[in-house]
């Protein structure tokens, strides 16, 4: 578990605000590790491993074990009890339900599967979202702006004068605090970046889209990067699949290293 | 599985448009069900064969299953298994997310757990819900008006001269067809029903909020209703928690049959 100020520690002492992606697809595995007992999980302890050291945080994409089954879940849950207490744990879920039913949601990621964060979307409005608030010492990540194509039919319409995205991010900093919310804002949209960072200046943003989805470093984080930093940059499937052979986790970690030796100069 | 023409034929036929809703809570099944290998089953299993004869739908609320860690998705596969092929099994999962990661969700659902539809979150836009709609032969029912206090955040907030919601409805309509796209919407707000049945003359809506979140099911029904019906009324906790007791299906069973006879009216 990791409140603000050790997150913050965290970054300033990796010289890094990777996140790296678990979007782990048994199809895409190195086939050496498909005679593993649980192939997805030996991956990701591999993965883990090789980038430890260039990356404050883990995002678990909840789709690719859930499609997998119950063997899905267990290889969930071995992965992020392998993750060290030092690291942020993200479940990227995306949840949203009406109050009683989001209280099981966020049960499920913080209690059963004991991450420190999960992702959450916003459309159900207040009630929705505040029972993952509720938890102390963990983390809301709220979509506000996402890096598809799909974000210009909702998230980019105009409500009132303001974007639908800016007045979910508007009205949820009102939910929670800096300390227990973050987020998701799209770095395809780097160019927004900077006016995203004026309405909630304090924040964390959790920015996919790096990488393959084709987003900017240097741009988005010379926008986003904030006094604590305030950033957190996820990268899947460039450093997961950097190669798809037996070499696969050291070449996640030379990938993982270019990343955190980009970050490094934004930092100073 | 059912087809559009399947499901209002076992409608006419058993004179009901009521869904049961499995919001199963470990924490609220009868005591004597505990010893049982598998609670949650066991009780899902006597709530089934209790109102099979009043109900056309199941609706399995993810949330409480994952909340419960891989023996909650264990319980859930025996339950949509244990249900019979001519009713139609809804996930309630209010999943969504990047085009890629919808294709997970999409194959959780329909492949890996075998259900007939599943609920998705439009927040996203186009692209999270297509992988939904690409699966022939199954439904996509997405979020439209949600029943909950929050609604009035976003939903409720005007886009141009139109409420978001309505914006939900008017756009999705386009990526889907009456054939495998359904919407949620919240009887709570009935008062709204008749306009946004115009929105959409033809599909299906989903309405839960009825029973314990104090829907009134003559007004919503009298507005909703279509020449297909087109409506499916989803009750949770006032039938599968009619008694904590014993009693517990044979009094789920006459909450059901209860709903069933009120709906056989509005059907004529």
């Amino acid at each position: 578990m990791l409140n603000r100020t050790e997150l913050v520690q965290s970054i300033r002492q990796k010289k890094s605000y990777l996140c790296v992606g678990l979007d782990t697809d048994p199809a895409k595995i190195p086939a050496h590790l498909l005679s593993e007992p649980d192939p997805v999980f030996a991956f990701n302890k591999a993965i883990i491993d090789a980038t430890l050291e260039f990356a404050v945080s883990y995002k678990i994409n909840t789709a690719f074990y859930e499609s997998q089954g119950i063997q899905g879940w267990e290889s969930l849950q071995k992965t992020v009890a392998y993750l060290p207490s030092d690291v942020l744990s993200i479940a990227d879920a995306k949840r949203g339900d009406i109050g009683n039913t989001s209280a099981q949601y966020a049960k499920t990621f913080f209690e059963t599967f004991g991450f420190d964060a999960v992702t959450v979307a916003p459309y159900m409005g207040a009630d929705s979202v505040e029972p993952f608030l509720a938890y102390k010492g963990k983390w809301t990540i709220l979509l506000a702006l996402t890096s598809n194509k799909g974000a210009a039919d909702f998230e980019l319409q105009k409500t009132g004068s303001e974007y639908l995205y800016e007045k979910v991010l508007k009205t949820a900093a009102g939910w929670g605090t800096p300390d227990n919310l973050m987020f998701v804002v799209g770095a395809t949209q780097a160019e927004r970046m900077a006016s995203i960072r004026s309405v909630c200046p304090d924040h964390f943003y959790l920015v996919p889209g790096v990488g393959a989805q084709g987003g900017d470093l240097q741009a988005l984080s010379q926008a986003a990067l904030n006094k604590d930093v305030g950033l957190l940059v996820n990268v899947s499937r460039s450093i997961i699949y950097a190669s798809s052979q037996a070499d696969f986790a050291e070449k996640a970690g030379a990938a993982a290293r270019a990343y955190q030796q980009e970050m490094m100069r934004f930092l100073l």
